[in-house]
């Protein structure tokens, strides 16, 4: 690792500090270096508030002239929230600046760097880079596919179990995955589950952190027959804010019942393969929705796998054989005749949760 | 890693070198380090050849004097094939011996390494032991066992999957994953399938290596009903012996046209779960076949799971997702209601094979 990559490490780590906080913008982080001292770092809280570099310059001050800025992101050229990042650098005084990737907003997008470039600063792009996009793989999504990030997780066996013929699930994974899973959810706009999940397990879907301090994802509901229990822990809206996924004949009354309690309502049409939820993303991307966690069902698993809808995959193994013809499935509904009709994906890692392992997989592009 | 630790390992690198080809003896190496240098190395290349602490001696002459020994399984006590190794090992002036694991066999179980310690040689035992005992968890198991290892191999896609609905299944791995399965194919004694896989693949079931010269394991087929068809690949036994398993009942014909062909048949009864394998396992052992690759389907998979007899899982994930309600599963037959009924396993490895995952388990203990 020579010391640019050394630096942009410490700045992408800075970054990735501030997961999940920043939505609908993307982390980044910042650190100046002076002389071979760390003169300033910075990071970007969350969204609305300073970027990482207007912290990394307040610290570093004066020992911003001469010195080198790694940033995680392309810093940016556009009027937001904040004036334009390229302007601030600029005008710091420094000599280089070492960027990890462009900034995939088509906003910016090449013109951060064209603007330091120009005022006849030394810039390198694509330190660390395929490190710092995968940190911002959410954003760069929502940047080029305008619809949030979808995430399915699930729990399974060692033979691709995720319950008993019976139903019975409770507890495939161990503690460590399961509180992993928490921490996923207190990173994402939204955890989506079907129905049947709802009916089956009637789940608060809120994140419990052993520390405490967790922020509840929205809560979103496909329901295309407004089947939801009055008394289900999603029609609770005193915890966390719930959308349900329905059709517009759903019955009135219901509706305007779940209104009435503060549950939000999007209305889709119904095709042959269950809700559009094509139309879904769309209407979710418009409410801000960045990312959305899918927690199942099989069969809304199915749904999302054959959209073409799913773009990570977070499949938790647990060190367990269930075995049993009719057990259930990770993804059901799909119907396939011969092995090249399968969706392919590529393994990005291994990771373990005490006895459990985590394969996390990217559809093959 | 200690100097100990630096020696052990390249007697254990020695001893795996050999793997497959000692059956049934354990693989041993064997390192003497007289002042630093390493002075003899030895490896027991078959069974019927010298052990490997003979070899290394031979390589250190008069270097042994005041040597150090490192040798990966206790020197045996017995007169089998050849002499006792502690009695070698007594007369050769090391002064000491650094052993990774005892002999399992019943007939040494530290009587080796007592012979060393009465001859007032300084002995350790239990250097990288736990490395030691899984390079011969075959042997390990034959000894207290009294049976073959028997090492389930399936390839499945990520979500579970051995095939498609229709029962297609070419390929779920890559190359590879497939030639690492020569490889195991060349290391094991036999491999067993079901009649249903020669029935529906009509398989040779033999080794090929890209270098070539494998070994063809034995061919066991688990045929009740004598199914097979007299022109089926695994019948043909000019390039590797074919045993099926069958009932006492069967076709007395079929049996003997089968027998000139060179096919051996083993009988025993069948119980309600199938083929009584507890029978099988004991006339296996008594024809000296100490491990046993299972090779599918799925029923056999399940037959062996849910007899209790499988040591070792060996699972080739793809980076595929098939999905589907009836697509095929690793281990059908077996029904169980809850999770807590299942099979637990730990986890012992994840390896890479091209774009594929392996990985290693074994039953809980």
């Amino acid at each position: 690792m020579n010391d640019d990559q050394y630096y942009m490490k410490l700045a992408l780590d800075l970054a990735a500090s501030a997961k999940g906080k920043t939505n609908p913008n993307p982390v980044v982080g910042a650190v100046i270096v002076k002389d071979g001292v760390i003169a300033g770092t910075g990071i970007h809280r969350k969204a609305g508030e300073p970027h990482a570099e207007v912290h990394a310059f307040k610290m570093a001050g004066e020992y911003a002239e001469g010195a080198t800025l790694y940033v995680t992101l392309e810093p940016c050229s556009h009027y937001g929230k904040t004036p334009p990042c390229a302007n601030l650098v600029k005008e710091s005084g420094v000599h280089r600046v070492v960027v990890a990737t462009q900034d995939p907003n088509p906003e910016v997008a090449g013109r951060g760097i064209a603007i330091l470039k120009d005022a006849g600063i030394e810039v390198e792009v694509g330190v660390l880079e395929k490190e710092a996009q995968r940190l911002n793989e959410r954003f760069i999504h929502n940047m080029t596919k305008n619809r949030p990030f979808i995430i399915s997780k699930l729990a399974m066996t060692l033979d691709g179990k995720l319950a008993t013929h019976t139903g019975h699930s409770k507890w495939i994974t161990g503690e460590e995955s399961r509180h992993s899973v928490h921490v996923l959810r207190n990173e994402v706009d939204a955890i989506l589950v079907g129905i049947g999940t709802v009916l089956a397990d009637d789940p608060s879907l809120t994140t419990r952190l052993p520390e405490g301090g967790g922020k509840n994802p929205i809560r979103i509901i496909l329901d295309s027959e407004l089947r939801v229990p009055l008394d289900a822990n999603v029609v609770d809206a005193s915890e966390a804010k719930t959308i349900i996924v329905t059709q517009e004949h759903a019955p009135k009354e219901k509706i305007a019942f779940l209104s009435e309690k503060g549950i939000e309502f999007i209305f889709v049409k119904k095709n042959e393969g269950g809700l559009d939820l094509g139309a879904l993303m769309e209407e979710l991307y418009k409410k801000g929705i960045t990312d959305v966690l899918l927690e199942g069902g099989s069969e809304v698993n199915a749904s999302f796998l054959r959209a073409g809808l799913i773009d990570k995959f977070l499949i938790y193994v647990a060190p367990k054989l269930l075995g049993g013809r009719n057990s259930l499935t990770p993804f059901t509904g799909v119907n396939i005749d011969t092995m090249d009709e399968a969706l392919d994906v590529a393994f990005s890692s291994v990771d373990m949760f005490g006895e459990d392992i985590r394969i996390t997989a990217y559809p093959k592009l």
